[in-house]
Order: structure tokens, then sequence, then C-alpha cells
């Protein structure tokens, strides 16, 4: 049976553009959904087999949705992060001269705004769902507006290249993640290992006797995230991603001593790191 | 002269509610911004005195344009902070029955999604910029549409309230922080000191040495929030807010040692919390 592969729609959006790094769409069923929680809760009702969603963005944090999607609603294993290069551009119908709007994820706006005050300081920016939803306004606007996007978007849309690379700061790049029913065995070397936890918050130096389980164990914690553990103000939740994988037995101790030191604890697996080039 | 306060506006958002919990609008000349951004810049350029803006939900996580803001684009100082407890309400003009559309900040529809799903399972949830702009455009809409947002932005424009505490989670609340462009002096008691740094991430351990330093003293970290650093995926800044004022010895020293071993650092200050009453 072709596998199903649910990832952040719709057509053209980056989210595209990671899925297909990794899959040929004559391999796979690729379905879009509006929602990154309606991409995620598709693979734990068994609608498709993995969800691609954005987790991460170097310029604007972590996509929140996906981060409390996975730790409150869903029991799912991140199997693959795809890390991709992001490469605004501004489109426009052909023939258009005057911008009075700009369209765009917020997101996308927020990583153009200095950019867009040069190029159009009158423009007004609107925020939209996706950037390729506002590929398609454009489309069908009346020519005085303009959208932020990938090419695909402007492309499959029938839309010109205004001006292109018109990130604000040229490192921008977004990691995206894969995410199944089951956990798959990643062997050492480019691998990542990303756990969730409650500590017991009214204990001072308890993150600090946390991160000592890493420290002592020369495990690299490569990354910290606080959610709200939406039981009142003041009370966390933590993502730690940490370098290797749980076949390592340094990280096997460290992970099981932290299981330990936590009110409530979640491994979501240890998975490969895909670059797409620049 | 009239001292300035500048917050999220329009009238009869929650953080006018929260600026009116410490000042009388017969003490100040109150201006209200339409985005978080320009209210805190317009502190840095003196245009207003002081600013009130949100920083933390206690569902949704950090504010991240609060903290970027006070992180890359200005040089200001935490005065106060407001905890305010917040009551959603669904807000609709008098006579209306069937609702097609709830308009809301994206915040207030993540903290009502599930009430709102039972209570008009057809209704489609449509965002935009805030709770108070939400209740305006019910005011003027065809009568098909709600707000989700407070008693006093219904007041304000004439709506009725068809459901009251709409929240999903009762311990729903808010954090505000009043910033201005010099410190003040936040005498033991009540205080809670912010700072934000960078780290030499590459160097494992050495989050975990950092912590060290308000362990070793006693110093209770209330919370930690890491953002990116924009200089590249991976590298984060990390906002620490810790229980007691810099006034203390303890604090001024750990603060003192942290100030050494960070790539870059700012004291944004030490102040009084103020509770709103349920």
């Amino acid at each position: 049976m072709t596998r199903t592969v649910g990832y952040l729609g719709p057509q053209g959006t980056y989210c595209e553009e990671a899925v297909l790094h990794i899959y040929s769409k004559t391999d796979v069923c690729l379905q879009p959904f509006t929602g990154i929680d309606d991409a995620i809760r598709a693979v734990g009702s068994g609608t498709v087999d993995e969800s691609i969603v954005p987790v991460e963005n170097s310029l604007e944090g972590s996509v929140n949705i996906t981060l409390d999607t996975m730790a409150h609603d869903v029991n799912l294993y991140i199997t693959k992060e795809i890390v991709l290069p992001v490469r605004h551009n501004l489109l426009m119908k052909k023939g258009s001269e005057e911008i009075a709007v700009i369209v765009s994820h917020p997101q996308a706006l927020a990583q153009c705004r200095k950019t867009l005050g040069k190029l159009y300081p009158k423009a007004k920016l609107k925020p939209v769902e996706s950037t390729a939803a506002a590929a398609r306004i454009v489309a069908t606007c009346d020519g005085l507006c303009a959208a932020v996007g990938s090419l695909r978007a402007g492309e499959f849309n029938g839309l010109t290249v205004a001006a292109s690379n018109i990130q604000d700061i040229a490192s921008n790049s977004t990691r995206f993640i894969g995410l199944q029913r089951q956990p798959i065995v990643c062997e050492p070397g480019n691998c990542k290992t990303t756990l969730v936890c409650q500590i017991n918050g009214e204990q001072p130096g308890s993150l600090y006797n946390l991160l000592g389980e890493f420290a002592q164990r020369q495990v690299n914690l490569m990354r910290i995230e606080s959610r709200p553990a939406r039981t009142g103000l003041g009370m966390y939740i933590f993502f730690f991603d940490i370098e290797g994988s749980i076949a390592e037995s340094n990280i096997a101790a460290a992970i099981s001593a932290i299981e330990k030191k936590c009110l409530w604890y979640k491994n979501l697996g240890s998975y490969p790191v895909y670059h797409v080039e620049k």
C-alpha cells in the first residue's frame, strides 16, 4: 500500500519543499493539512503514516503549536529532522507596479520586515494563514498586492518574482520534523534525541540538578525550550534536544537518570538530521 | 507634566485592564498602540514615559515579540509586573442567534478552542489583531459573527455576553510588564529580577555551569526562556527570571558571576509584582 505523508499545506509551502527533499511524489501519497495540529493528529488517528511539520525557525524560534500538540495531545515519535534554508521572495502579478498591501504568514512578514520597509515603505503588511495561501490571494487580487513566499508558490500561482532573497538575515533556516506512531532505531552518528519532561519547579536548583545528569556524562545539550505546563502560571515543561542516539550508553544512562527525577516524562525518540543544501 | 503610559490597544484589551489596575485615567495620559513593538519602541524614543505590554500567558507561553524587542531593539528596564487573571467571554450583537464566524486574537481563540468547539461546532474561528478589535468587528458585522474578549470590550462596543468564562482551563492568567528608560530600586520582598544573556553554546555544559552560579548561592530561578540569537540555527539567548532583588547580596554576586561567563548580557532590572484579584 502506498505510504501517506501529511504536511502543512497548501501546495507551495516551505513545508512541502522539506517533504520533497525526502520523498518523491511518485513514491508516496502527499496529503496537505491546513493546520499544524491537524497534520500531527492525523498521524495519531492513523489517517496518515507520517506527518512533516515545522518545529523551529532560526529567527522566530519555536513553533509552539507543534511542541504543545506533541506534549499534550498525541503519543508520537520524531523519526527525522530536515533543515531547510529559507529564501523568501516578493511575488506579484505580471504587470503590477504599485503595491499597497503585502500578504504572508506572520513569521514570513516578520522575517522580511526591514527589507519590505525599504522597498515599499507605504505598503501595509497583512498576515494570512500561510505563505502559499498568500500567493493564491495575490493571484486573484486587483494587482495592488504582493505576497512573501517561496519560488514554488510563485510558479504554482503564475506570479512573477519582483525581488528574491528578501529575508532580513541571510542565515534564515527552518527545522521540520517527521512524526510517526513508532520510534525508529537511529545508529550513532548525525543523530539527535528529544525528551520532554516536567520537573518540580518549586524545589530551587531542580533544573540545575537535571542538567547535571547530562553534563556529568558529557552529553551535549543542543537546545532547551520551556513551554507552559498548563497547570498554572510559573509551571513549565522542558524540551531537551541532545546530540546523539539513545543507542549510545552515556545517553541511555542520562535519560534513565532524568526519567527518575521528573514528575512527567516522554522520550520523543532518536532520529537522523538531513540538511537541504543552500 | 502628566505622565504618559503606552499600552497594547485599542481600548478594551486585557492590557488596558492591567494598566488600569495600576494607574487611574485621571492621573496619567494613556496612549494605546496597535503593536507591542510600537508600544515598547515609544518608550525608547521618549514618546511615552512607560509602556505596559504582555510578556507571558499561562497557557500560550511567552509573547515572543516582547522578549525579542527588549533583547535586540531597545535598552529599557522592567519596573513592574502585573499578573491578571484572564476571563474570556463570548460577545455578540443583541438578537444574534446563529453564529457562523468567531473572531479574536489567535491566543484567545486557542485558549477557548475546546469550549467553542462544544458550543458552536460549525463556527469558523478567524484570527484578528486583538480581542478589542474583534469586539469592534462584531459590532459592525451582519449578526452572524461573535467575538472572544473581555467584559470591557463588550460594554465598550454595545455587545451582549452570550457565554462567560469560556476559557478551557480556569487557571488562565497573563503577565504584563511595565518598561521604562531607567531602572528602579526594588527593596527585597515580592521582587523579581530579569536577565538576558548569550552563552557559548558550543561548549558542552555551558548552560549547566551558568545555572550553577544561581544554585550554589541559593538563588531561585523562576523561569528560563530561550529565544533565537538570530545569528544562526542552534544559537540562543536566555531570559532568566529570578526570585528577589539585586539589592540582595547573594543575587548581586550571582549576577556578577554570570556577567563574566556570558558572550553578551543585559540586566533588565529588579521590580515588584502586583497580582490582580480574581
